[in-house]
């Protein structure tokens, strides 16, 4: 192979530099003719430069010039000129020069592409990840490794000043019954026996914190064998943290700390210092979510005053089978919320269509609602008027309900009832959330930059009941410390019980989770038991977690914001698969290398494996 | 739980703080009562601080003191106070100061410990893997775990400014025959598939050079399924380096650069900027080894030209068996380097004892020579005698012999013959390790420091010839690019061909393993052809590779250093599990929390897969 290795980069040439004799190295982006002068746009990494071959180019050069096709390799030596200033291209940053070409060396030809390069969105993605290596020329997913790639830097950069060690923690170990599916690893050496790839390394880093490491973090890939469904990969990425000594508010004002950061150093954003807590009570009530898109506010109200003093029976009929449910459950020793009436004043959408509210009353249902009931504003500020879809039952209290719900003429309430108040707040939050995209409510503020609403989601309630299986299980999981003031009745009210938990949103996206833990041996064996989880299956699946609690464990608590998801918001995608070099498709295949694929007998013959077909339907 | 929560830590106070009333939290490292005073030693990651409790500490102190064991995790609260200058204590950073203990919180007690902490080296492996909490508390292994993370980030550091990227390639892959075993992981959505653990990113590094990423690096973890030996691990971490348009001194000055930042940062040790070179015959006909450990030199040299001139037949028969077994192979097309009879300079050791001797040659039987012979040198300068062993073969030759190998009188000779001349290297050079290691040629220099010699060993050959199954194959990887001027003739002479193939080799270890790589697709199908890789197999396995070095792929090549054993030279240690958190012992189990193990039958139900189980050996 001839070698004419670069001098400088496809991004680096002003108009300084004219006279230069440089060798450039890269892939033709474009080529084309124009009155016997070619200009071939050659790209790499760092940028594009424009290279222009003369009508009176040697026979040699031209030849070798016209072989030339997009994508090829190639190594060009030439002299920089400056462009006269008509063709001077602004947008470019080598826009002011161009190359004149004395010398090409072909390093590789390209066959007919399969699709041209930067032109990802008209792609279908089974053929983007294909010919990942085709789609990871265009400019988008280059700015998006990039970007993640700083990320990660501006990440260490700022655990490490804060004095945080990254550990490794293993990628095998042993299976255990927390969470989504363990995803397994024969043993070839052991019979019959696996390992399992971490679904995140958390008992690991309450190890480091029992063995004094004092503040952990790393950038850890996980594991969950989850069907496909939606976004999900088998395999993610996340900062995983964690810190000894601390309290819940040390942990928030460090992702604080973290995120600004991030955002400062890579994107040039500043980040407020502290981010809004909401408990989970009120996120539920205000937006019937855990991860609430703030870059709207438009909250939920409570219409349940009200219901009362009209006539609509449905309402009154949710309100009293919620009761019903309640008292039936105290008498069980478990604590429901009972029903709700929610309200949701959409400003300015009277002018909605029958047809519009009916979409919303579609998205209402699919989170359980029995319907979605309207009424629209009408009059004046101080003498409203309800119209329209329920106004009736509701007519004679119309300035009232306006005034209390300060709603204002030309407004929409949207409602939704029912005897479980979370179905009421979830359903009619749903619709919140669509609103929110419908009308643009998410989109960049007035100067074009994206914008970035964190909010903290604090005290989450430590258990639910599960319904099908009579019990109550962990809410988040069995290792987050109940908060002080609940100790005492743990097993007489796990419903009302609150943990140091908390979730990071980003426009309503859960970007991170995390608690403190329980370091104390005998409480956590309450939790287990409040779970139904046998003291000897306890034992024997977190054995060594429950044992080393046994030798001094400092309190610790941490959290795990998901890399992928950060990347992917600060790029503004909407998938991850957007921010990952190379990731599954939706069915967790990797279109590329054809994987999983199939395995030699002998490969299974070692692993003391035999595969058992499922019976063919037909 | 009481929340004393400190504010500073047990590294940090000093005389200036004197009168402050502090919180500590951490672990009771020793506790000794002297006259009625209670000193607790006061240990967290950042250092010891002493704590004295007074005789007249109130009853509630001195009987929460009086509970008080090791590794107890305690909170604190006290007064700075300095100690008398007879009291001073010169190894502690805390030592001029002590903390008069005012409160106490047990924030967690600890049962009996199975070892002390600190007494790493006295414990046995599986007691302190069984136990890493606490093994992890010791000096040693915080230490290392602190200097693995400085290296980390220091590696990122380096490459992050001079424009790497860091990108995170999958863990899931499919299954290649390269290398050693692939550990496999069962795919529940595709019955009878399965991913691959990557034994390295290889395919992915070289697939990002044809995205255009041009300077791509990654600790990466890798995955290799082999017999336990040694210091093995199933799981490891290497620096896995990849760069565009670079040829094989791009990689090796990067490399150097990269080492220099690392010892720099952590160790403040300046190491020279450029490195020895050796190419893979010289390292082999001097030093016997690939991976010398030149932190001494005692070069092997060749004794062959003084064979004819002696009578001891067995060297004459050596190198005749070797011309002979030559002649045969080149008539087969295959070329053989014949017989060898090497000798080793040993200064100023012709005391050692015909025991001594003994221990050596069984040394070198391990790598199957045949035997030892030796010589002592006797006499003066000028009129040497050889004395001893095989002396009597060579004696009236001695003058012209040991000054033409620099040999004085006092020095032994250790010579070895054989008709393959790699085993005659191999073998002596086995001895000459010994021996650095016997006379301690490998220890810090006369100032304490530890040495750090690197080395490159280049210009390996591209092929090795199997004689069991009568073929070439590679004799590093598939993928490494045949120098130049070797491409005319590949399939003529195989064994003659080097490739441009490098190791970075430090203190007699492989850091790290590198090539410059074949982006040519035809010269690819070549190399596939001559190991005997079937075209359909090699596109069936390797498709997606050889498939994109048909667009555009660029000339590349790179390199991988193993982060397990750099940190371990670095600290000084002799095993990678000093410097991993969670490593499995040498069986491929982690005692603390025993895996391998066994899984829910519904888990491999899910998985499609049987056990099936070995027949029973009595």
């Amino acid at each position: 192979m001839e070698t004419m290795k670069r001098t400088t980069n496809c991004g680096a040439l002003r108009r300084a530099d004219e006279g230069k004799t440089v060798i450039l190295n890269g892939w033709v982006h474009r080529k084309r003719d124009h009155g016997g002068i070619s200009f071939i746009n050659l790209r790499d990494r760092y940028g594009i430069t424009q290279v222009v071959v003369d009508s009176d180019a040697p026979a040699e050069l031209a030849a070798l010039i016209a072989e030339l096709r997009n994508e090829f390799c190639i190594a060009l030596e030439g002299t920089v000129r400056s462009r006269p200033d008509s063709m001077v291209n602004p947008e470019m940053a080598t826009g002011e020069i161009e190359v004149v070409a004395k010398k090409l060396v072909i390093l590789n030809r390209s066959e007919v592409l399969p699709f041209q390069i930067d032109e990802e969105s008209e792609v279908k993605e089974e053929l983007r990840l294909t010919y990942r290596y085709l789609d990871l020329r265009s400019a988008g997913m280059q700015r998006r490794i990039k970007l993640r790639n700083e990320v990660s830097f501006a990440v260490r950069e700022w655990m490490i000043g804060q004095g945080f060690y990254e550990i490794e923690t293993p990628t095998f170990i042993k299976s255990t019954p927390e969470g989504a599916r363990d995803y397994l690893v024969p043993s070839r050496l052991y019979p019959g026996k696996f390992y399992a790839l971490p679904q995140s390394p958390q008992l690991y880093k309450q190890i480091l914190m029992v063995a004094g490491f004092d503040k952990y973090f790393q950038i850890a890939r996980c594991y969950r064998d989850e069907d496909a469904r939606g976004d999900r990969q088998p395999e993610f990425t996340q900062i995983d943290i964690e810190m000894s000594f601390v309290n819940r508010d040390d942990i928030l004002s460090m992702t604080e700390g973290l995120m600004g950061h991030i955002f400062k150093k890579t994107l040039g954003q500043e980040l407020p210092p502290r981010f809004k807590r909401l408990s989970y009570e009120e996120a539920m009530e205000r937006y019937g979510s855990d991860k609430p898109d703030l870059r709207f506010d438009m909250p939920m109200q409570d219409f349940g005053p009200y219901v009362a003093e009209g006539s609509f029976q449905a309402f009154k009929d949710a309100l009293a089978a919620g009761e019903a449910d309640k008292a039936a459950a105290a008498a069980r020793g478990i604590s429901l919320a009972g029903g709700g009436v929610k309200v949701l004043v959409v400003p300015g959408k009277a002018d909605y269509s029958r047809k519009q509210i009916e979409e919303l009353e579609a998205q209402a249902k699919i989170y359980r609602a029995k319907g979605l009931a309207w009424m629209k504003v009408a009059g004046t500020e101080t003498e409203s008027i309800l119209e329209g879809g329920i106004a009736k039952f509701f007519g004679d209290r119309a300035q009232k309900i306006t005034a209390g719900l300060g709603a204002k003429p030309g407004d929409l309430l949207l409602l939704v009832a029912d005897s479980q108040r979370k179905i009421a707040n979830v359903a009619l939050g749903s619709v919140r959330s669509k609103l929110g995209r419908d009308l643009g409510l998410n989109g960049p503020g007035p100067d074009g930059v994206p914008r970035f609403e964190f909010a903290w989601i604090v005290d989450f309630p430590l258990f639910e009941f599960n319904d099908q299986e009579n019990r109550w299980e962990a809410a988040h999981h069995m290792f987050s410390w109940p908060q002080d003031k609940y100790h005492a009745t743990l097993e007489q009210d796990p419903g009302s019980v609150k943990g140091d938990l908390y979730d990071l949103v980003l426009n309503g996206y859960e970007l991170a989770s995390g608690s403190i833990r329980i370091h104390d041996s005998e409480l956590q064996k309450r939790i287990f038991k409040i779970v139904g989880l046998d003291p000897l299956e306890a034992e024997q699946k977190f054995g060594f977690l429950t044992e080393a609690f046994k030798y001094g464990a400092p309190p610790h608590g941490g959290i795990a914001p998901g890399l992928d998801r950060l990347v992917m918001l600060m790029a503004g995608e909407t998938s991850i698969k957007e921010v990952i070099a190379f990731p599954k498709n939706s069915f967790a295949v990797s279109p590329m290398d054809d994987c999983p694929g199939e395995v030699d007998q002998k490969q299974l013959d070692e692993l003391h494996l035999a595969v058992v077909l499922p019976p063919r339907t037909e």
